[in-house]
């Protein structure tokens, strides 16, 4: 349904734009399909439901990725994510602090790099 | 430091008074310093930080546990702590399916089959 | 679009009819949409797609589920799926002893128990 | 090489005779060869190696599966196993417990709870 | 058993040799036994079953490989060899997008980036 | 309490001084506390523990790291621990290679690369 793809992309236009092209872009040559998917499902599908707002989507999904592991670009994509739906640095930085209590310290250690990353690119790009 | 162990009780007190007595209770015997580490630390350490309210602290880890996956207790005592500190079931049921994105959806189905036996034991209690 | 969950539901029918009428109906009260998504993103949009077999789609799915740990539920209905289209039981086991390389034995043990599991239960069903 | 295989089986008989029986017993009319590959390759090949004694291989055991999760009969057999070859109780507590930090609470948790179902079994027996 | 690891290398030399000699070559100063391990074990007991074709044990592996994470040298050998033994580019990326649905979306996304690497290398070798 | 935090601090002189002090810097301006927690509970709380050595300590953390994955770093530095506190490189390797029956050849393989990074930094350290 053309709807699904649609609500995908105004869903994506709010959390992360850039991160989302840059995604599609990647995808095209090789698994095109996946890019569709990715705007469908989760952003068409689940991030539209009601019943849960987007900052509290945005804090669940750095949870989930931080506690997983191996999900570097994403998370960087969700922090990001989570920025543009009203979340603060800080609340960011609580949400991966927690998770050495749930998945260990090393994914709450990798986890705060990789928001470091995102604040320190951030910060590098208002700053030209 | 005493203030550490009272300052998670505290803090348990509000989240899942109940579960963290049985969790004591359960280690009391065998290790009970892994409980009292988890007054201190979680409850006493993190959970206390400013910078983000309990019930995104509660939504981050349900998220976190319905994504590991083998976390069937504390994912209970979370899903009570959640309805604890502000979360109405809706918002817990989302955050569980959003998991299905990102930790696939068996460990999304299975975290929707322990919030329906929590919520199905709080009606039957409810109910006496 | 309706015709997702047709097809959703015409390569359920063809996989695993019975494992998907219980899931809809563990659903139904808690999360429905999840059980309509379990119709729609995975056998709507997944497993119809051309490129590549259902048997074969099968094969990776058990796979991976025994690789993951604590997805009995799903193993087994996907052990049953793999028979329905035309797997037999002996290469359900190779692929899961196959697990003990990727994912360490207690995962491979665990899954050719719950393969002993499921063909019982059909060997049961059949004697009736 | 049936040299392997008796080198595994001597293993096993120092390390959990009685786990290792049931083992073969329960693999037996489904999957044989993956209780062969049991005995040959982690008794046979990987214990029998010189450069690490039974009672370190056994405390890096009972982590790995207390951090893996999902693992609970493997956990049960190797805490016996670990207790036949020189471990004390308090000894695989405090492993169990230090995974609080690599794998966060939850893991640990469980990890204790089939540690006091294993001391509970065995107490029983000796008691009888 | 000369026997295994005879077979182990005839597996290997099927599926792929070029990363087999790099993987002995980065273990042999190191762990060579680690890599004697390698043909003997999976190429030499699991892959030279009969009971599953080999193209259908590249599928479970590449399948078990999105899944778990962090294995992407792994992943890009299996990928190669699931090309040596049949599989077509299609049907590989068939299998890592249904990954998605049981392991989630940055699982298979991360697993699609490692495939185009791997068809990109080749491609730029047969270009020369 | 100071204490918890002293005897953190003496414990990573022990184990580990230089990767705690890298660890502290890079955490300083981002997430300061989380620093602070890895001293007092990781190293004040857990490894301040009698009733185990801080060799097998050292022994249980290098297999969970390798079990878990997406640990290059706190694996790296706890090799190195490892070696602090009394193992030689052939326990470590071994411990490494036994996680190939726990967590499967992928994990191990990994593990062992990194080892093998770890020990020919220490060689070129010591060689300058």
């Amino acid at each position: 349904m053309e709807d699904r793809y649609a609500k995908g992309l105004k869903n994506l236009e709010k959390i992360h734009p850039e991160a989302s092209k840059a995604l599609m872009n990647n995808l095209q040559d090789i698994a095109p399909d996946l890019g569709r998917f990715v705007v469908e499902f989760p952003y068409g599908d689940v991030y539209d439901r009601p019943g849960l707002d987007l900052k509290s989507r945005e804090i669940a999904t750095v949870a989930a990725l931080t506690a997983l592991g191996d999900t570097k670009q994403e998370l960087k994509d969700h922090i990001k994510g989570a920025l543009n739906v009203g979340c603060n640095r800080q609340e960011i930085i609580e949400v991966i602090i927690q998770m050495a209590v749930y998945a260990g310290f090393p994914r709450a250690i990798n986890g705060v790099y990789i928001a470091k990353e995102v604040f320190e690119e951030l910060d590098e790009k208002n700053n030209i």
